[in-house]
């Protein structure tokens, strides 16, 4: 296969406080603004605290989820008095770091999230077969040992892609869980501070000239959405994750495997089919 | 040791949702209120979803932890058009359980709660040498081995105490954990359903003239508060518990252990002298 040559990463966002009440990437991003912008070898690091009247209120978003908020009809939206904070707050940040699809955007944004899913630290990227991605992905797959590292590609379309991450020339979401949210963990901070400098660290390398081996990785992607049984006419759940099946996220689902318990106490199967990957949030 | 004789309790509250984001107590309290008020031998059941407004919301509490609003004082407050949606909600509260210390009051007050913290299940009661309490504990204590069983004991006297479980005759709280806030997991619900149908089973025995023998329980109770290092400008926390103590819960904490981590590096050991039993919250 031929080498592939990309531009320079030169300037990279490391975003935290996207959704207000997860906490390893507000302190990591609080921390990190405490030492002033970076400008180490070969990369300028910019950090932002995405949704600071979130992060004051310890709530996921104060009116609608901001990283739903980028696609290109939204960031195009006029604004009023009236639009919701987190709209005007996404046309911000698109300035600040984009604007998306421009050539002055950052060349990389990295947002930082935290789940209550059992679900290691997953990367999440947007975009089909980019390389960068996918190296750096590498990089922390190998480098990190102590939980599962996964890649998780959302196959959607620049216009389209509605987390903050697609505002970047390239984009990734770094997702680590179990932890509650409002609260921090010590070795889930400890795990998403250990993927933020692998993937500075791979940034310098390449930014510097490296040439990287190419290979295989393994790829998750969002095969189909199975809501919660819920009562008909209150949508209050009637049922919970099957205590078999709670924490073994990406494990794979077969016919006839219990996906829900009912609060009655009744177990609901998964009967769709082909076998499917689990991730229960 | 004579014999104590104690009066029937006949009317038993079981409340769910004091806090709106801890939702055991609040899928609990729904199932059981489909059933509609129970009266089986022996014992009226009637269920209370306490905070409506904030299990709608999935918060904590709307304007003030109603948690702390039973106390006589607060109690006693004139209201007004300003007064904090939980003060009002108190006095609701206190007039259909209570009013607190009063012939009228419930025979017994349970109040469902849970935590992110590996607490096990912890009954918390306020009094001294409450006989109920003790043996409730001790019928759990001897009944579940999925988790350990606790009893703490807050040592506050009536006009002082301020949780909702104090406006009964006899009052407990469930603490169930760890569970992220806003979910629900299936083992935590299974204990917490197995906990109240074992606190109902030995009021039935005991209403019905059971004699139950004495003996001795192990009961835990505060010594000690100890925040979390603070930013002394911003007062947002500087550091985190250190991951040797994380989940350690009532394990004896000596001179020296290691209690915070801060985003830094450093850790922070305790030098309080006398060992303390811990609880990470």
């Amino acid at each position: 296969m031929d080498p592939v040559s990309l531009p320079a990463l030169s300037c990279v966002a490391l975003c935290g406080g996207t959704h207000g009440n997860e906490l390893s990437g507000v302190c990591l991003v609080r921390e990190q603004q405490r030492k002033k912008e970076e400008e180490t070898e070969h990369v300028t690091l910019v950090t932002v605290m995405s949704n600071p009247r979130a992060v004051q209120e310890c709530r996921r978003y104060i009116e609608k989820d901001l990283n739903r908020c980028f696609t290109a009809a939204i960031l195009s939206t006029p604004v009023s008095d009236r639009t919701p904070y987190e709209i005007v707050r996404a046309q911000e940040l698109n300035a600040l770091l984009g604007p998306k699809g421009s050539d002055g955007a950052m060349d990389l944004v990295c947002d930082l999230h935290n789940t209550t899913a059992n679900m290691g630290l997953c990367l999440i990227s947007n975009s089909d077969c980019d390389w960068i991605c996918m190296h750096i992905y590498k990089h922390l797959q190998t480098n990190i040992s102590s939980i599962p590292v996964r890649l998780l590609n959302l196959y959607t379309s620049p216009d389209e892609s509605s987390n903050l991450a697609s505002v970047g020339k390239h984009g990734l979401s770094i997702e680590i869980g179990p932890q509650p949210h409002g609260l921090v963990r010590a070795d889930v901070l400890s795990t998403m501070k250990k993927g933020v400098q692998l993937m500075l660290e791979w940034i310098r390398l390449f930014n510097s000239g490296t040439v990287f081996e190419g290979g295989e990785v393994e790829v998750h992607t969002v095969v189909k959405c199975i809501d919660f049984p819920r009562d008909p006419e209150t949508h209050d759940i009637t049922a919970v994750i099957h205590p078999q099946l709670q924490d073994q996220d990406f494990c794979l689902l077969r016919q006839g495997d219990p996906l829900f318990l009912s609060f009655s106490g009744e177990t609901e199967v998964y009967r769709g089919g082909a076998p499917l990957s689990s991730l229960c949030e």
